[in-house]
């Protein structure tokens, strides 16, 4: 094994990132080393790149950049119980402490004293990665590189689309970036009876329809809320999946739902937002979910299911796979709006 | 409106039916009268028709029989709130007080003084049919005829796998007479993530296969519960669908549901059943659903958003489509085993 | 039966109410006629007599106003299937359809053609009310008259506990007027292991202190949300009931909360709320449900369970019983904060 | 530390037990060992002590029994994250393998390679024990240290009743062995509206009206269903909590549930048992619940919670303490069924 590997860093406090060459991580007896083969680009990791707001208060560099990814099990702890040497896994970015009151009940995704790779320790977009064994799940042959290296953002759609509950229920998925697109299918293989997507960008919209959407709206079309809810025998829509984080989608999304129905809350917004709640929440007698991460590990079971069932086609979600060498041209893609999901290949030089 | 009309009636305590004119039924304040179209047969109307021990217990003749129809509203009480003449429709059969404790909950299917009509009153399989206009459904013109008359067993098998809950999980369908083989499309548009049918009927099982079911297998096979956990790593279905009846099913089937499963049960058996409750169900940490009838009327609601779905082909199960007059030969057909669901046309006399 | 009778009506769109002489209400064949015994005044009530921007919005006088009574069935109609002359009943004063899907699903309490009486239509501060049988309550002989009286706020506070689910968490409650004050036993009654109370009047948390509540805190406390958590093993409450429709309420209640916790809404902001969605609901994977009226009729069932548990003592909330003539020393202590809760007598006349 | 101790052994395959000096366990990386202060005697303990027939085919000697205990901390592993020498600690019984999907998903309760300790290995009747850090609880301080012992039936019973849920709910309870009285504060504590006890047993129907049964029952009292039903309002109980294990026991609890309610199974039947599976739960619309365990760990953060609310006595079951050398006339008492439950004091011996 190497000493030394090839990493994208933050190195200073500033835009972009730089390739350098850092130490290959070391292990504790109940991690795993990881030999990453791809990544994928999250809206966290362009965030982290443009070094925005956010990114100056929460990121402290140096620090490898990165938290979706898939690849092979190097190396193994003592005490690692599951784990060998060769599987071909990818994992769970959220490390949490397992001995709170949250992880020891099954919450472990919102446990308070979580660290995230690729903002908090050491991520990624690197030859190798630490991980606790805790946090490595192994892959099923049937599941391709490409989607095993974007498990994570999948893993955000499925927590979401299952938290909701979309059996046989109406849904609208206000905002279709990268994780609202993989929503669609998800809420359709999952049982959705009809699913509407909106968005301010058409091109989005058009992926949307090709991914599964029933119908797709423009958020700035006049009379949409009375739209959706004609196309719901007047009722509105019994699921509400927010994933765009606008104030404004979420107070419209909410008059989307019908009086008992469920708005789960993905999108992050940056600022406060200003409700109704009377109106929007109260009177409607709604269940509005916060959801965050992905149940660990309920939903990475979940998304090996729908995927082995063969009705998610995440294709038209991956429109680039490039090498971890062209990462420039991969965030210049992000900030267009060129790409929904790149898929960066680390691995095949010399492995 | 015909004072007279025909009707296929229960005369005597004996086995086979006599069709025969009789008075067409008055109607109370909240009641409506519905000129039928079309309706379904049932294995229930084949037992009264058989004059077996149940039949004899329960069913009181002379009584008009049939419980799954459609047709169209003729005329409405006085205190009528929402259905009109014209309406095209069709209803649930089981008729509840509506003033328990069980039909002020939402529980109204289970209600201690149901009535089921073609049981305990008249029944469908006539000209005419009084309702309480609370259990009429208004038909969405999306839904065909033949269809429509089979909502009752339809929504047995979407209340069946609501109850336990389909989504991006494993299920098991034991029994696939006709309401089992309806599972199987209802489990896949309600998300099931993989489904098995098990039966001791080899044209059963490929009629499910044709419906979508992922695998089918005959009950005898030797190995059938270990084949079934090692197609799913090795853990068992998530859910359990019963659907036979049958005390063995209803063994192997417990046997072939994961720790933590969920079995619903709707098969009735016809005679008690020894389980090994501590292994199949304690131990297992199981939750096993008794299912009866329909809930009133979300099961309705979901059945609808289901066909509008456009997900659920019935086509393979209803085999026969003949006119009332025809009755015989339709019952013979559910002897030999040789029809899925028949269909009988009432209607078309000069309406 | 007299033709005429007293009622306490808003004549006119300005403040104030008058007692007049108007006609008993006739019934139709699905209503009973009530004898009305005692009546409470709801904060509603007292918006309604102050002539506030709500009251003006929402009431068309001249109509009879209150919606929280009790007393006896005077008269039934044709169609009266379960209630007889001379129970003793209360009623849920939202009159619902009952012909569209949420009530056709179990969500009768958020129709969205909803009439509140004593809001929408003529109320009970009279000796007599029309209420279609649907939403008579028929009184256990166990629940005295002025807890009958109360049963719709109480409802509140029951349909909120239960919604949230208490049973053995704990749990802080935000705004102790009279429904957040009932909702003290009720939380205790139906299983929470700690109940915290929080309010900006000194008098109410004493009272809130009599009727169980573990701690009570000035919402102004600094450091009160640290306070709550350092009690909570320094998790924060599973369960916070929010009954004030404060803004600052609502933004400091979901930061007591846990992460994962549920956090029911029951009070009414009467403006927007500037939420930080992200920190408060978001991240903590937070449940947040809106809560409106009671359930029909699940609520009413589990009130009467709780009251005949023997666990539930509305005393100390029930400050003031009054003759229904002395409604202007009623509303005065109501505008005071004199009172919790004031129950006024209305029969008794000759009755 | 010494290298010896103390331990009660089943030496041989044959009745009775052995007190023997044995090695100190030793501890891996991820353990912790305990010293142990008191024990809890439970039923299994006496199968074993006996030598029934599912003593002889599931326990291995030789082996240390025993599985209900406290103590302190004496040493920890390496990787040990969170226990600290000196904690003093009660523990979680069943070691799960941690890594298969049921233990990934919330369920390592029913995890398929579960180990119980004193049936499957060493277990706790002995001056020290080893557990896995996963496994170790950490006593609020509140917590008497009898309690603390009883935790794992305790939290049987918490489990249970958390699992049926009993908030504003009639309860029945079949079978008041220690569990099923434990049972009976429990289901009190967490919200029950009312709780009938049911037994064989007249001692122990008193030891239940002693604990806040509302009514207590003898099994073969007749007319017994009937007799529920009537203080039901004809309903019959919302939740039936079994806990006897027996098949009449089984069998007549589900005739006291009412349709729609749900029956916990925790008693766990030595044979099959004979059911009429349509009448007692399909028709009636019944979930039952197959209870084994207590859910790691959220059943011991809700046994800890109740305990601290002060609103559960278990004084009157805890009927004997008794040091370990006296463990012969334990057996004795419970044998005699003189004892409800009994605590060895293992410590106190030079520590």
């Amino acid at each position: 094994m190497p000493k030394m590997m090839r990493a994208l860093c933050k190195v200073r406090p500033e835009p972009g990132f730089v390739m350098q060459q850092v130490p290959v991580p070391t292990i504790g007896s109940t991690d795993v080393l990881i030999r990453v083969e791809r990544v994928g680009i999250c809206g966290t990791d362009y965030h982290i790149y443009a070094w925005d707001r956010w990114a100056q208060e929460r990121v402290r560099p140096p620090c490898i950049i990165g938290h979706e990814f898939m690849g092979y099990v190097e190396a193994v702890g003592d005490a690692v119980r599951a784990v060998r040497v060769g599987d071909r896994v990818c994992a769970e970015g959220h490390i949490a402490d397992l001995t709170c009151f949250l992880c020891r009940t099954g919450q472990a995704h919102i446990c308070e004293r979580l660290k995230i790779i690729g903002v908090d320790r050491d991520g990624a977009f690197a030859e190798y990665i630490a991980m606790p064994e805790y946090n490595v799940w192994k892959l099923d042959p049937a599941i391709p590189d490409d989607v095993a290296a974007v498990f994570d953002p999948l893993g955000n759609a499925v927590h979401t689309v299952m938290a909701a509950g979309v059996s046989a229920r109406s849904v609208a998925i206000t905002g279709v970036g990268s994780i609202g697109l993989m929503a669609i299918p998800v809420a359709r293989a999952a049982g959705a009876a009809s699913v509407f997507a909106i968005d301010v960008n058409e091109a989005r919209l058009s992926l949307a329809k090709r991914l599964g959407a029933d119908r797709t709206f423009l958020a700035s079309q006049p009379g949409l809320v009375e739209e959706i809810r004609s196309r719901t025998n007047g009722d509105g829509v019994d699921v509400l999946l927010e994933m765009s984080g606008s104030g404004a989608a979420i107070d419209s999304g909410l008059q989307m739902v019908r009086n008992g129905g469920t708005a789960a809350l993905l999108g992050i917004p940056s600022d406060n937002v200003n409700l109704n709640l009377a109106e929007r929440i109260i009177f409607k007698g709604l269940t509005v979910l916060g959801v965050n991460g992905r149940l660990m590990f309920e939903t990475w079971y979940q998304t090996q299911a729908l995927l082995k069932s063969g009705r998610i086609d995440l294709g038209p979600i991956i429109t680039h796979t490039l090498p971890l060498a062209d990462y420039q041209e991969a965030f210049e893609l992000m900030h267009t709006g060129a790409a929904a999901k790149i898929v960066l290949v680390v691995g095949g030089h010399g492995h």
